[in-house]
């Protein structure tokens, strides 16, 4: 049976695309617009000036690009650099992957810091790698500030502290993708040069927009940079918000209601209390692993994310069987293990727009196994053996 | 704070309106049409044949009223009735109390037969009622198959064998609201003469229309009775059925289309299988209940209904509370308890659209107490007591 | 083809249901909610606030009744009148005549007074019927605001001022479906009973809410009126206002929310203003009707109405085969003649949510024959005459 | 008074973004969903296969991308050439201008050629182009179909038909963002290499879909071309197209489900049907601008487009103000004039979800001035000048 056929709703948990607010799917259920009628251009100012506070900026150019993340990282990165440009960038997972792999096609001489997935960036091979470059042949500093497939946050602030302490110029580029909006982020202290995000993510609206801000700094690194951009190119942006029409192309008319739905929600809870939800659900989905046996895949507590929680299964069990059988029998999608760490982890998505008895449903599941239901099995060979839950009430 | 403006969504399980599924609620966003267009018609009349099968009959003839539950109430009696006559009805709760009231107010001779609230009616009194009744004077028996207040399930086969026994032509009149396509009906198996439901029950429509079927000899009675309708009256339905306009007054179009949706979800999913659902989630939260040590309204097994639960509280706790509690606390919806009732039990309403995961969820948060949450509190004057729950794998 | 499914969309101009704005929309596309939170009474009272500002009543009471225009009738003559009460009631079109009927079947002792469809109520009638009644045998004086079958308004001040006139005591009953939100309705200054619209009219909602309002006058009355009422028994409204919960039986959700919307686009943009648009398309339409060679049904200027345009088509035409025409080769809706004036009219709806260009482009396609397009035929032997359209800019 | 909060609906005629049909927009309304459940890949399935006859092509791949007709364009050039080719480009209005200018920001060596705007693409140039070139330099040909800026559809077979006469292996690259849906489209027949277009144009779908098809000859010239390009190669979408689970990145689920049922539609209604209702709506707007006596930019009848006119405004007059005042008057959503031909034109769209009393309304109020309302004024000095319409019926 389809279980997106099936009754009742389905269990969204994977770590993006996140469940979206009635309110703003009320706000999007509209016809299209003329986005050059004098409506638009003054939502848009509006939508430009409130985007910043989700960055914590104040002096940054923000742009609302209909793209995706991957779209986003392009205009970051081809806005500020050039072929032959040597940046650091982390390897700690999937996604910190796939952009060192876009750096690597863009003609970049990147500097590839690994780590064993789990774990954060190696702030101490940055520290080093700083302390060398006297000549600042750095030109850019990538990292992701929370990678998506391991669940694990890096520490910003220790890396703007590098950059400050060996006085070096380099530009400071963040994908934010998995954390703004969910996770405590501040553009302008940290002195980010440019920060990212999509839509689809802790904005909890649907997938379509890319979210870029860029530091004056990286303003004006992009009318140097030489990488060759057409779609992604900032000029082509800064030329309409001149001319206050804010369009070279056409927006989405029901993604800028929905953007503007999605900010009133978040001020109007405040996002300082936004953050202390995200680690209230965290620190919940957490204990829970802990109460199933099970490991976090994220080796220290101090790469904890509250975004997304990557949960190590026994060596005899396929994970993406778990999510399989999630998706069937439950209605419930779980994120799936990619590349290094496919079959080996699950992951809970647990940002954007949810809350206490949202997220509880999806923890019982997993490590509750009523009537006929199987989630855990032995080993591949053995027969399927039952996990139990007792309810003791004390 | 106001939970409903809270991040996340609302977690709805009193016993009506229900969970409206995502389809229906697309199939519903829609402009008016004019309802005399060829179009409305056409889809009316697949609409009166379809709805046949949630009474299981093929004989009765459906009437879609705009109008709620009492509404269909006042529609079942006062087409197949006369003031004067004597009618035998239970009063079981709070819904079955109501019906009766209006009985009473039609000027009817009602024959009110109690039970104790949590017991099912007592179909001995009505076996001696018949028994005595050679001269017919009782002209309808009516009954809740399914008291919402109590969550109580009648045993309508034994009315109609008792009815069967004693040879008795009163017309069988059953307020199916929060049975209807939750539990199994069967209107021409039983003999019912009229059942009815609302569309924000177990079909999971917004609330507005009353579904009323009446049998063959319900529609020969409404020639004679004498109760004074109008805005009720089948006569001006069937009117407009000879002459294929189906409406003597102007339908909701949204509802129409609702109820195709909402139609079309149950007879995809297969009515016994949606029936056997309702049994699991139904089983599930007497589970529950038993497990966080709390008692049943329902006072034997004979009566358990597979739509409601009411679940009574320790007499120091005010039921009231955990309702309210739920809905600051936790975005959640339960069923406060009624009349007789009233602080001593609340309410899960588990029919409709629902699924495993969403009821767990419900489940989970009524006896399990983290964080600084306290649900139930030992007494009003001790210090909260926190329920823990232990999570025990083996 | 059926034009329901084809490209483009629906043009409605029945006289209700009324288009319904895209913000109204928007706001009932929810999930259902628990009414017994404290979110639906809370919004409730604003609602039975503001409602009293479209009858610009003050001391009126207002009740929101899950039902019809024809359920609304039902509510004002049960609550205030009592079996064999002599009523003057007007027959001028199928509304009005729909409303004595039911007047009859209620038992009253109705005095009708008829006036030819096309024509408004006889005032003059009124007035010796008043004088005659000195003894006050009269309890109801019943009227439409608004005949929506043919396009007439009647003079409610007139009425008022023959009733002080005579300074006789009988109720004023109002019938406002096709008038209120659209027509300068004044029930506290022209001292009007009970008022009563349907949410489907000029509050362009879905159909579904009755809309009654009732005076100190009538709620005094409804004290002792006889006539038998369940469902729209006033009583069980009150009883329920006095405890803040609002609903002595469930509300839809989705039309409380939409109720709200649809207030609030109201004031907006001005009751006044609301009034004058309606006057302006409805002068539009007179005009456009006249061009065409036509005549309106409304037999002299006072009785025009700014709602409805009943067009009055040669004797050689079925009325009936323009709507049918409009409806599969425009997906244009236009009202039937109706009953005495059934194929002798059709009938421009011009209420609610519209403004120019939604009405040019019916009236356009009525007068004007393009391509292979014939809309009205020379006589029904004759072979079809092009009607044509010279656009002549001077 | 801003219209779009004004009662009534807005009439939207610019040439993109169009209508939104009420079944898409009701298909969209949705959460997000997990793109990599089983059910997102079985649905893009059938949308890469169905997708494909929009572009009558069998052999064809298309590529769905998170992005606009701009980005489009970049996918279309970057995946098949190289800084430094040479290419062939029409410059007949503001959008083949923008997307040479894009070639020259990505190296290419572009031969332009331009033509006055209102007139097509200068075919004889190209096959003297054609001719010369025995060497086989000039790498593509680009042109739009349909000049959205001037309503002038270029001749697509000549193209194919110069190209084939001097044996030429150019590419032919082809921006059908204006054209494909509502224009004859025959990527297979021409021999089309890489055609494209936009959801939001006759799609009728929301922004944020740019579509791409690429003939086998374009995906082998992908495989050498060296155009640097990141979120725009189509290398990922093969890559995950053979893993069956078709998406690199995050697609808008929104957008997937209103694809499909954008396609529904347009496959119920036929595509040559949709093509001639083109045709029949453009007809009648080419008719009006000539009865309102104003001049078609479009010089010649080869190059009438069915999905955009452009209309020339009397030198007096400055067309962004007709512009301006059809939206704060009417609701009424025209094209401004771009570029070259800013102030001189207004711009009809009559593309996408359209029927014949939608664009009537549009027709009628431009030239036709009723009440106090003036659309055109005599010069800029003079006094307002009435425009009048006088209906004659003959």
């Amino acid at each position: 049976m389809d279980y997106v056929n099936a009754p009742g709703r389905n269990h969204l948990f994977v770590p993006g695309p996140v469940n979206v607010p009635e309110s703003v799917l009320r706000a999007m259920n509209r016809n299209n617009e003329d986005y050059r009628s004098p409506a638009i251009p003054a939502m848009t100012k509006t939508l430009l000036e409130d985007v910043k506070k989700i960055f914590k900026t104040t002096s940054g150019t923000p742009f609302l690009i209909p793209t995706t993340g991957t779209g986003a990282w392009d205009s970051a990165l081809t806005n500020t650099l050039s072929p032959g440009d040597r940046t650091i960038s982390f390897v700690i997972g999937q996604f910190s992957l796939l952009w060192v792999d876009q750096q690597q096609r863009l003609g970049f001489n990147v500097d590839v810091v690994e780590s064993e997935w789990g774990r954060g960036a190696d702030l101490d091979v940055l520290a080093s790698k700083l302390a060398e470059d006297t000549a600042h042949t750095i030109k850019a500093v990538c990292i992701v500030h929370n990678e998506t497939a391991t669940g694990v946050t890096n520490n910003l602030a220790a890396v703007r502290k590098l950059l400050d302490h060996y006085n070096h110029p380099a530009l400071f580029l963040v994908d934010g993708v998995s954390s703004i909006c969910a996770l405590d982020f501040r553009m302008d202290e940290w002195g980010v040069d440019v920060a990212l995000t999509g839509s689809q993510k802790a904005l909890s609206l649907p997938t379509g927009m890319g979210i870029v801000c860029a530091s004056p700094k990286a303003l004006e690194a992009s009318k140097t940079a030489k990488s060759v951009r057409i779609f992604f190119d900032w000029k082509d942006y800064l030329k309409f918000y001149k001319m206050g029409t804010y369009w070279p192309y056409t927006p989405s008319i029901q993604l800028l209601y929905g953007l503007r739905a999605a900010l009133d929600l978040l001020f109007e809870e405040g996002l300082e209390n936004v953050f202390a939800r995200h680690n209230r659900l965290a620190t919940a989905t957490r204990l829970a692993v802990e109460a199933w046996g099970l490991k976090n895949c994220t080796q220290s507590e101090e790469w904890l994310s509250d975004t997304v929680t990557a949960v190590v299964v026994p060596p005899y069990i396929d994970s993406a069987e778990i999510v399989r059988r999630g998706w069937q029998r439950y209605n419930l999608s779980l994120g799936l293990g990619l590349n290094k760490v496919a079959g080996k982890v699950f992951r809970i998505g647990h940002l954007g727009n949810l809350n206490e008895l949202m997220l509880k449903d999806k923890l019982k599941v997993l490590g509750y196994s009523d009537c006929n239901q199987i989630i855990l099995r032995e080993s591949r060979e053995s027969l399927p053996r039952v996990y139990c839950v007792k309810l003791e009430i004390s």
